[in-house]
């Protein structure tokens, strides 16, 4: 399936008072990886396709990583992410961010495709994923 | 084990443009939850525990987290933190995030103690928790 | 008129390499004094005024801020916030953050009171600040 | 002078539930572009000018912005920062944002260079910018 890879520079203001990134740094680096992921396979931003496709994001379910080696401002890592399957209304995520060369992080996410709940538009609620999206992932 | 239990206002800057919680901001909570569960035990910051400890922080190795219930700017959600496993230089967090008396989100981490490298003040090594520390986890 | 302190604990995670707050995290606590200050005046959280009040927010317009000391984690610092003037679809605000008895940052924000612009829901126009609102900074 | 110009993705996270940049996030964008230019000019990531100059960064302060225009996921920005003046231990910067050929946000940063206090590793004093740093942006 697709993968998605793209180098990130690592900001003074991703690190904490050791010097190293703050871990929350880069579960918001996973989302936008993903965001890119899918602007990759259909061409459109995550904006673009919110509108298109009537649907109001894919949140986060369940979220692990493992944390190998760190990374400090100034690095430049570089991620991967793929879709390693797709579901009715969910999808699993693979994140791989190497450092000069070494696995430094791993991470696993579930995502739920969701709408705005017809009863009450402040709840939302899972939603099928349109085929024409998933179609994107798998053609040649 | 000694638990701590805090109550943390959901901002409007912690919310995405789906109007709830972005979830590595669940993640930062975290991190300032156990900071908060050592200072209960230990009576000191942890400014002062790194500068009375000499060590240079509790990084994470490993997180997972479950996401069962969204949150939004104006909740007040209700985060319980625990050690589950104290080892020779690691040790494992539990947190739990209830939402008005449902549970919201539910965290695990594996953190390792470190201190600076010996031969190289900008590399970071696993270190001995001190036993005094751990100590103040379990005394009645 | 009205004044809203509250004390703020910096965490590990808002602070930078040098150990000190990143400066962008004090811009997050004024948006957060900001919601603070309105509900302490109307009795409503963010969400609940948006939706009782029909708006969209009260985005920055001008922000300015100067940093007289740094603050570090562990520290608590008291932010006092209160709105130095309000006009027909707008308002300035005035932070100041205390750290240890001294001045540490002073803040200041002109802001606008938006809603959705009528020809087209993605796009946000301004719209006059309900007086109702404004009366409950001023009264008694 | 040596300007730095850089295009930015605006994601999904930087954005609030009104679905536009929460104005903290633009702060982060410029100290990442003043990382960006000194870089430029000095060819050495952030890291390696403390390490070879000795210092311990340049904390902003004072800072101002006007925001004239949001931007939101998905936009692609154009951030241009320049340093308008050096002097004995303190800077000016000034960045300015496009979105979409239309300035949408303009900013007014002063630094200042510090290091360690000679008595007390855990406070910063300011100390002289190298004369080498400042040689970098004014020859040809």
């Amino acid at each position: 399936m697709l993968t998605h890879s793209r180098t990130i520079r690592i900001e003074w203001g991703h690190c904490d008072p050791a010097g190293i990134v703050f871990y929350p740094r880069y579960f918001e680096m996973f989302d936008a990886c993903i965001s890119a992921l899918f602007e990759r396979a259909t061409g459109l931003t995550k904006y673009q396709m919110l509108r298109s496709h009537g649907f109001s994001g894919y949140p986060v379910v369940e979220a692990r990583a493992r944390f190998l080696a760190p990374a400090r401002y100034g690095d430049d890592v570089v991620a991967e992410t793929d879709i390693s399957a797709f579901r009715r209304s969910s999808f699993d995520v693979r994140h791989r961010v190497h450092n000069g060369g070494r696995l430094a992080v791993e991470g696993f996410e579930t995502r739920v495709w969701v709408g705005r709940h017809p009863q009450d538009a402040n709840r939302l609620k899972a939603i099928p994923i349109p085929p024409e999206v998933i179609a994107c992932f798998t053609r040649g």
